[in-house]
């Protein structure tokens, strides 16, 4: 049962007198329930709630804070049909998929658990006193991370599950002993509240202090005011690039900046090599419009440019990905995001040198019709707008003259996600300057394969040089995603006993750590 | 002997009309010798070589990059009395500090050579495939740190060497794998000339590429212009607050923002615990004074607030510091900086409730008096000018009426560097809601000692919240320093030949990895 209120803490509130609807993308219909929008009263009581938690939760043990995030996810499920059920009308995503993100929501919850029990996230480093070195002693030094305070949310239409309210971000920064603030996406604006009451249900079951989360509603003005609020002390983001570009400048604008971890979004550009592509180029075709369209095209990791040398495999490449794009419909998350993607796509097919085939006509209602262009590198290398991603089930084939225009492209590229050899060993080897190029530029390289498909693990980097993310250090998906919310601590000449555990002479939670240069358990 | 040159890569370039010229402080003279300001193109030269030498740099062996780092160090020793005699020239420091400094920085050189010949700092995270795992395959995933490219370094005034042209950011830099420009500082320029000499001497010798280093003299618009270039990937500062957040606004404003690593000071405040002060207020006294003066106060870690609750020995303390500190002069680094502290300290002074004893008086040429002033705690509570700080030999005393008021204090402080527990340790018991407040507003927290002093090693964090630091993630000191400067990348499914050794499946270089959650070196 949907309330439509804000939770400041666990407390239900809906002041304000402005509300939001949530809408079914596939009909465009309402649903039934208004949900209020948190005026700056309930914002402030979110952040001063989430500041008082934070004197509690930076300090409770790693058990309490693994059965927490355990018990989230205990807590989603035991939601049931209706998560599913809601969460699909709300994005339009079928329940196949959506159980599948559910899955993944939950394992990631349990995988920050399994990390903060164990204990060594917090990159111990001990080093130990010299007393009676000349000219002056060496003190003893201990670092360790330690969470930083209360951190905001914005989740993503996407994946209306696993990156936004109990999503990788809110697991994480949980993880890290911080308090969370959501702003509810205002696309599955249903799920958001289900999900948050399985936050707080847990919170709750396991004793966590008031204040752990909340959640609010609410449009631009209500995202600005939580980034803005000096008790907020880092940012977590899924979206555009001007949504996160906004929040990055507005929180560096702050008198205390704060960071801003965005994940914006790529082209994740992929390269045919030539050896590989004559093996099966019909067979590629087909695989990279099951990419494409995966999830109606609406993945960050979506291979939004694909880029290969001139010969007849290449046109049985792109005639093979033409056929699987045609007639590949779907709806997408919601109607802004359609109109976005005709118009988007649209603006680039009118780009000089800019060719295509199939039906560009505009599907129905919120439907998105796939397709895929075609232009010369030469025509893409001058033009940065046929570098800018489309949000949708569409790529564009630059086709170069030759191996050095491959590199070219590579070298002129913006950040991105990922990055995609289709090749054999010795197309690397041949085109080492493209490779080279190209990993400048990416978070993730990958040979062969799709890029769309992020596992979540210790060694995925999802991130990117900017415009990918606004931070290239970090990852928002996998177990160093924890360190986005945390900053190291020196203890010099402290007591033993007064020390954090993770820092104490005999090592009693028996983690990794770094002493005196030596990695060791003992 | 000085040229004053710019060095575009390794060639010597003085194209412009504009020149600087630098002064010993001590009476004020002017050096014989004209530097010139590069121009535009100098500064575009250089970045453009920076940016080709990372072509080649990035993936240079750990040993040959060891190697110019260990050969730095070789150049700096050669140029013998030479540099010690310009550095206290240019500095008004005395040859026993230039030559510990000296010392200093060549170890910090020797410790990155160490770092990056042992391999490990690259944090290898390795998750192998499972290629029958349902529903999907799990990948093959491999994880290091990666350079990111041309690094700026603008260097410090108080620490000529150490946070200078040779210094952390500049090693740090170089040590993992980023050509580096130096912005020389005006305040030393013969100084930062035959540091700059011995870099490129070094990087001759051990066959560097070109382009991996340079240095441009002048002043604010050659900075901006350099932080401003799109080849410029990253920014290492220590300096004044406005210098710093002037740098990292402007790096926020490009079109791909970038990281500005600022270290801009602190005041460093220290809390004098009863039963700790009351054990020999006298010696204590005596021991901040000798902490205050330390360097003419030019510490990023002097002991700028001094907290205590009213008490017998609080005034006893406060007697010996005035003492200690009465008559106590030096000459300060440069005329711009003696005069700001005259003023900021006179402007404090002034401030409603603040209590001085002692000479006020200006002294002459560039020479510091040292000072002490008390307020109380209400008055500091609710005055921000008071938690600014007064760079110089200089330290506010606050006399608190109750442990509570300790306590508002500590929770009111802005971020610092460190943080100062005068205390046993009962008294930390005692002051456990101090403590945590402390603990959140610093990057590294003392159990008695005085912050001035910083070691240089792997537990060291010399950085903080703001406005201590622009980034409380990363130091300035010590190992980890190093990671300012890199960034993660992920292969997937990457023939194992052609990966990075440091990825490779049999672990040639013998690094710690974490290997399927298993920290292991086989």
């Amino acid at each position: 049962m949907i309330n439509g209120t804000n939770f400041i803490g666990s407390t239900p509130s809906g002041q304000g007198e402005e509300t939001l609807f949530s809408y079914n993308p596939v009909d465009g219909s309402a649903f039934a329930e208004s949900f209020a929008v948190a005026g700056t009263d309930e914002i402030n009581q979110a952040v001063d709630k989430a500041v008082s938690a934070f004197q509690a939760y930076q300090s409770i043990s790693n058990q309490a804070k693994a059965d927490f995030l355990d018990a989230i996810a205990d807590e989603i499920m035991a939601l049931g049909d209706e998560l599913v059920e809601r969460a699909c009308g709300e994005s339009g995503l079928p329940a196949g998929r959506i159980q599948g993100e559910r899955g993944r929501t939950c394992n990631q919850l349990k995988m920050f658990a399994s990390l903060v029990r164990e204990g060594s996230w917090v990159e111990a480093i001990i080093d130990t006193a010299i007393p009676d070195r000349a000219p002056v002693p060496k003190p003893d030094l201990r670092m360790m991370q330690i969470p930083i305070g209360p951190v905001v949310v914005f989740g993503a239409s996407n994946f209306p599950l696993a990156f936004s309210t109990a999503g990788g971000d809110t697991a994480s920064a949980l993880a890290a002993g911080n308090p969370v603030i959501v702003k509810g996406h205002e696309s599955h604006l249903g799920t958001n509240e289900l999900v948050s009451k399985a936050i707080l249900a847990a919170a709750a079951k396991t004793g966590m202090p008031e204040g752990v989360y909340s959640m609010v509603n609410g449009g631009i003005p209500v995202g600005q005011q939580l980034v803005k609020h000096p008790g907020v002390k880092a940012v977590g983001f899924t979206g555009s690039l001007r949504g996160g570009r906004a929040l990055f400048d507005l929180a560096n604008q702050r008198e205390e900046p704060i960071p801003v971890y965005a994940e914006m979004g790529s082209i994740n550009p992929t390269f045919l090599m030539p050896e590989k592509l004559g093996e099966d180029p019909e067979g590629l075709g087909k695989s990279f419009a099951g990419s494409v369209t995966l999830g109606v095209g609406q993945f960050c990791t979506n291979p939004g440019l694909l880029v290969g040398v001139k010969s007849e495999a290449l046109d049985t490449f792109s005639k093979s990905l033409a056929d699987g794009l045609a007639g590949a419909t779907g709806t997408m998350l919601n109607a802004k995001i359609a109109e976005s993607y005709y118009q988007h796509r649209d603006a680039l097919l009118n780009e000089a040198g800019v060719a295509h085939e199939g039906n560009t006509e505009k599907a129905e209602g919120n439907t998105a019709r796939a397709l895929t262009a075609i232009v010369s590198a030469s025509a893409f290398l001058e033009n940065p707008r046929l570098h800018e991603e489309i949000f949708g089930p569409f790529t564009l084939l630059v086709v170069c003259d030759s191996a050095a225009e491959m590199e070219l492209i590579a070298a002129g590229l913006q950040g991105q996600l990922t990055g995609t050899l289709v090749a054999t060993e010795n197309d690397l080897t041949q085109n080492d300057t493209v490779v080279k190029n190209l990993q400048q530029k990416v978070g993730r390289i990958l040979f062969n394969g799709v890029p769309t498909g992020v596992e979540v693990c210790p060694a995925m980097h999802h991130g990117g040089p900017y415009p990918a993310s606004t931070n290239a250090k970090y990852t928002s998906v996998g177990t160093t995603a924890i360190s986005r919310f945390t900053r190291p601590v020196s203890y010099q000449n402290w007591p033993d006993r007064l020390l954090p555990a993770e820092l104490q002479r005999d090592n009693p939670l028996g983690i990794w750590r770094l002493v005196n240069g030596e990695r060791t358990k003992s």
